[in-house]
């Protein structure tokens, strides 16, 4: 239908476009689908009888404050804990530095707004996670792009980006998405002095960082910037900018996430949220609070632990026995996805439509690339899938790669 | 503190600013403070009950899901519901033309987002709502502003604005915020004609319609653009984007509004709102369909009219009771406000200040003014006190006035 809005949407319009991944979702809701394309949380572990008693606690003592329009900031306890959380990770800020989101989408929607400018670059990795591409494109932002590798962003040759004069750095060191890689401790320590020495702040996001399951957790950037800037214990530097959700440790329908800043930074933020959304749902926060305090947030962390692992080692396995020679796969450490690199000049996005032929899919990798490459990679997803489904899912992946190499 | 952030804001920051509104809220959270600043529906007529049962409900036969993402339009049986809700008001689209948003001042960031360019001009009413200028302040707009009077938006010049070329109009027909006028059915039909003759679209904001306390309903614009464009029947032609919300009849805490727009536009609003926040919390959507539906919304929207009706009416009589001669106010027909206006050269700022130390606030008028005009009005809201806290700040705030006048 052509109507008088039909000629009048803005200019940034042009650099808009719907997420491949939200569009295959819904490609792929057919009931014989088995799909890895979305970033989807194990459903079958969400704490429903704790949320039941907690909207229940919240209501009956809470009600009509609930259900009142509250502060932009979020719900002053929810903000105490997560600054507590964070303090156990050894980030030392106040309740003030935290900023409640409606999810950690919306703090990228927020950054964008308040920092960049039409043409303004940004330092990101290759690939990066869709959703900030989708957030700042709408702002216009232009990228530069450094490539990952097993051991997450390659600071080698970073110095010649930084030269190139980006607004921020945005990266994902725990267990990337879409990658499944890991940035070394050597790379965070080199990152997060090369950004100091050029005067470029840095957006830490770190949606899975609780999902690990081997190995030891690593300092986050915003901790071993706090060091650059003390001799003694890690105190807030504000250049470090640390985003979090609880989209995958308590549920992602609740839409909340947060934002840890310096002051100056949560004041602008919060005035852009306010035009924005005036605040998130105050009921949903109340009730995120009182399923996680009192330590239950930990023990299910630990449980979601525990189920994610096995998915993972399913996969793995799975990937072993039924994909052909030559594909490589990345072995998350943590988190939700894996990444898988077909040999050159091979198409994921064809083998998509081969594949859903066969009933599985997953979500190419070009869309997470800013410079459209990548077309020989893809991005798996085991947190939602049994390890029977995945083991399945696999072969009939398998069975699409050994039938087009 | 200063950081590395300092230097580094979006020159579109410059024009974004915190809310009085909700700056003030902060200051009036004094106990002994009677607040008219905000538009706080009435917490005491929230239905706690049927909240409690309806997440009983939801989560009890579709935890998982509630708890799990979901699209980004939004939840289908929602959006079916209001698709029949609008058909009620005579207004025919289909589910697909219904978004829903995290409030409706998300609808407004939208909107901004898909349609403004810095610099383009919106014809919007003087006063209009203090949400749609943040909202689009951020998007570098610039304002045709058209006054109201008694009878809503005056029309009788108003194509001096349309040859200005606005990109859309922006109008709140209905118990307008903050003016609380209503725009007569002549100049609805003016409105609508004039600009379907100059070939611009129109905004219609009406979060307040529901709730009408005497005199009849009027056809919404939406309706009455649709009567142009056919002989019989009102279809939609899509030249108009109808926001509402349930804010003012459920629960502002949820955030949760929506837009009617023709499918082009919803497309784009869609990919916008990915960017945004994905998608609105899946269990406040769940949990506002089971409250509403099976017509538990209507009987509750007739309790708070009689409720909000009373208050009125208190308001009305105290105004009359208290204050000075020279002060002219608005007497709304629905809504949650009223508009004063101070004899010149009277500035409600300084008013404001002497209203604080007798523990009564208002919201003064300038803020809603796109330019900076106003300083002798402003805006009170009679929804949120009870009939004998209406008196008592009606008092002190006419002693004020008295001893400024």
């Amino acid at each position: 239908m052509n109507t008088l809005w039909s000629q009048r949407y803005a200019q940034r319009t042009q650099r808009m476009q719907s997420s491949a991944i939200r569009e295959l979702l819904k490609l792929t809701e057919r009931p014989d689908m088995i799909s890895f394309a979305g970033g989807l949380p194990a459903p079958e572990v969400f704490p429903v009888a704790e949320f039941q008693a907690a909207c229940q606690r919240v209501l009956a003592e809470h009600g009509p404050q609930a259900l009142q329009y509250s502060t932009t900031e979020g719900y002053r306890p929810l903000r105490e804990m997560i600054a507590r959380h964070m303090a156990r990770y050894g980030i030392v800020v106040e309740p003030d530095n935290v900023l409640i989101t409606s999810g950690s989408q919306q703090a990228l929607d927020l950054i964008g707004k308040i920092f960049i400018n039409p043409g303004d670059r940004l330092l990101v990795e290759k690939p990066t996670y869709v959703g900030a591409l989708q957030a700042w494109n709408a702002y216009q932002a232009e990228y530069i792009a450094v490539p990952l590798d097993d051991n997450g962003l390659r600071t080698d040759d970073i110095e010649t980006a930084l030269r190139a004069g980006p607004k921020f750095i945005y990266v994902l060191p725990n267990f990337h998405n879409p990658a499944g890689v890991t940035m070394a401790l050597e790379r965070r320590q080199v990152l997060v002095e090369l950004a100091h020495r050029y005067g470029v702040p840095i957006i830490e996001d770190d949606p899975y960082g609780q999902l690990r399951y081997e190995g030891d957790h690593l300092p986050p950037l915003v901790i071993l910037d706090g060091r650059l800037h003390a001799s003694e214990g890690a105190p807030y530097s504000g250049n470090v900018l640390y985003l979090s959700t609880f989209s995958k440790t308590l549920a992602p329908g609740l839409r909340l996430g947060w934002v840890v800043a310096p002051a100056e930074v949560i004041r602008r933020l919060v005035q852009a949220k306010q035009g924005a959304d005036l605040h998130t749902s105050t009921l949903t926060q109340m009730v995120a609070y009182e399923v996680a305090r009192g330590g239950f947030l930990d023990r299910h962390v630990r449980l979601i632990r525990e189920v994610y692992r096995e998915r993972r080692d399913a996969m793995l396995m799975a990937l072993a026995k039924h994909f052909p020679a030559g594909v490589h796969w990345t072995a998350p450490h943590g988190g939700l996805f894996l990444w898988v690199t077909l040999p050159e000049p091979m198409d994921a996005a064809e083998i998509l439509k081969a594949a859903i032929d066969e009933r599985v899919a997953f979500v190419p990798g070009a869309s997470f690339f800013p410079d459209g490459s990548g077309q020989n990679t893809f991005r798996l997803n085991f947190s939602n899938a049994t390890p029977a489904k995945i083991d399945e899912g696999m072969r009939r992946l398998g069975g699409v790669l050994h039938r087009a190499l």
